[in-house]
């Protein structure tokens, strides 16, 4: 058993009995039974995930995962492949969006080199794991070979296994960068969902009408070509995946593993938690949705994975602002659970 | 010209230019143009409010206005009224779930005693300024008299411009504890939305159908009884509303006045919204709704007021909680606009 089947066979459902227990303790809180909606089982969620009655949501650590994409010669994003390598660049100097709300949440920003189409000095504080320089284009052939993509899932693991060694974290959150990598994520999802390329593809960076129909061709294309099988995780990935989208679905195994609930971010996160889900359906168990995204066919995603989304603002960003911000409201809501006064502590008179 | 009047006539629209300013720097950051979808606008709309191109929403004070409902005589409640002066003691200690939320989010908690049927001990530090001992049963007659709801606003406004000069702050919150205070403010939506009361009120703190059923049967007595006058708006929270409702929408039109953004918590805050923009219609422009509350009839408050919520948590609590949490996103969003690196200064090719 190799370590990506070993962390599989680890996962084990959360505690359904320390969830009822947060659940019990909610109606004793000075509230009325149920009024903080979604809060309540939000945090009896995250008890059940951590088996502590008092789960903690702070501090919390997101897995930006970066890699380029062959399909970018078919012309299908708004923007350049030399972005990615340049926003990881603005990610070390702390410019982007995603430190920015890391900093507010009090987040640790952790960035990997998945497999990014260019030379990145070794001395950058990110993860130096670059499997290729780029997948290969999905449009004329598989996007990576299956000893690739049980890498990339591998590797996320691993990265994840270290930041946990190297200073503990009470929840993750994934986020992604990746010029082309809505398309890959929308080929998956299209696979892993059954619904059409169309129906589930996105604007992603924001192409026009005539880029869109050229995406939702090429996707087309190369589920035809590629044939995945969508009954086997691993050869959706290695045909119409990337080397980012393997290594968050890493980190969202590892996660499940490791008993630490995991916020899954936007529409790339979201194909890469319908491969996890894929590998290990337990896995599900561990996930958060964080936001809906603007992106057209998210909604399916998430649909599939019987998952509602915390936030709703039409973001479209990625990198796992979308999470982040969620990562706010989990902190929240366990935050209530262990500090609220019951009605006995209070002396408040609890209703009919 | 009283106070109240000149609050009102010194409200002005907020800046447009500065908005515009804040939309055009939003496309030079390091993302794709709109990706942040509502946090865009947010900020934009502080920026205008507060006019500064940089706008903050730290530190944040959320005022909960408390006092009691003659009409709980009716049996409208799960609750009994002495839960009003309980929860009142318990913001005090700490323990009620605004001030766990209030801790996290970083914001001062304001509590006035506006008409609550107890006697306080007056060294709680809270603001006393009880108006009566909970306002009249609207069912037999005006809740107030029409003196009582200019000082019910007039408070409101004299509260918030005290805490400013006490120490200052950058956005304000509102927030409630006023058992019965859903049937008042159900009255109040009714009257000003047009909406027939059946399908604007709402289960409260839970009651079931009996209760719902005569809970609506005593707005409808309340309104044909009084017969406020949709177009005056005192002659509305005089008749069917409460004190702290009043304070609420002082505080509202003292927030528009002092150009500093006021986020509207739920179900009560969203009456008061409706009776400060009756009032001064310009107030609206400076209101930030933050959720939309489980209780039915909320979405007609919204939708009248032409407001979005920023949050949909099936939060039915008041005190403020749900305009708490929306304060994060405000402050997010700030921050993003001004801390975010641009395509120039980060060296990131900009799309098509």
């Amino acid at each position: 058993m190799n370590k990506f089947e070993k962390i599989i066979a680890s996962i084990v459902p959360p505690d359904l009995s320390i969830e009822k227990g947060a659940l019990a303790r909610q109606a004793r809180l000075t509230k009325p039974k149920g009024s903080l909606g979604r809060l309540e089982a939000l945090s009896a969620h995250i008890a059940a995930i951590q088996r502590k009655p008092e789960p903690v949501a702070e501090p919390g650590v997101v897995f930006v995962m970066a890699a380029d994409h062959g399909v970018c010669a078919e012309g299908v994003s708004a923007y350049p492949q030399e972005v990615t390598a340049q926003m990881v660049m603005n990610f070390v100097v702390g410019g982007a969006a995603i430190n920015v709300l890391s900093r507010f949440a009090g987040a640790r920003v952790v960035v990997a080199d998945m497999g990014i189409a260019a030379n990145l000095s070794s001395s950058l504080p990110i993860y130096h794991k670059k499997i290729a320089m780029g997948t290969h284009n999905m449009a004329v052939g598989p996007a990576m070979s299956r000893k690739e993509a049980i890498l990339s899932i591998e590797t996320g693991i691993n990265i994840f296994e270290e930041e946990l060694s190297r200073a503990p974290f009470a929840i993750a959150a994934t986020g992604d960068m990746g010029i082309g990598n809505t398309t890959a994520s929308a080929a998956i999802a299209a696979v892993l969902t059954s619904v059409c390329p169309k129906a589930i593809v996105g604007r992603g960076t924001g192409i026009d009408d005539n880029t869109l129909a050229r995406k939702i061709q090429v996707i087309e294309t190369a589920i035809d070509l590629n044939k995945p099988d969508p009954n086997d995780g691993l050869d959706v990935l290695s045909k119409v995946g990337g080397f980012e989208i393997g290594a968050i679905a890493g980190v969202i195994l590892a996660a499940a593993a490791h008993r630490i609930p995991v916020i899954i971010d936007g529409y790339i996160s979201g194909a890469a938690a319908l491969l996890a889900n894929s590998l290990a359906p337990l896995s599900r168990e561990y996930m958060i949705a964080s936001h809906l995204s603007a992106d057209a066919g998210h909604t399916a995603m998430l649909e599939d994975l019987e998952l509602e989304p915390l936030l709703d603002l039409g973001m479209r960003l990625g990198e796992g602002t979308g999470a982040v911000l969620a990562m706010m409201l989990c902190a929240a809501s366990c935050r209530i659970l262990n500090e609220m006064a019951t009605f006995e502590t209070a002396g408040v008179t609890n209703g009919k």
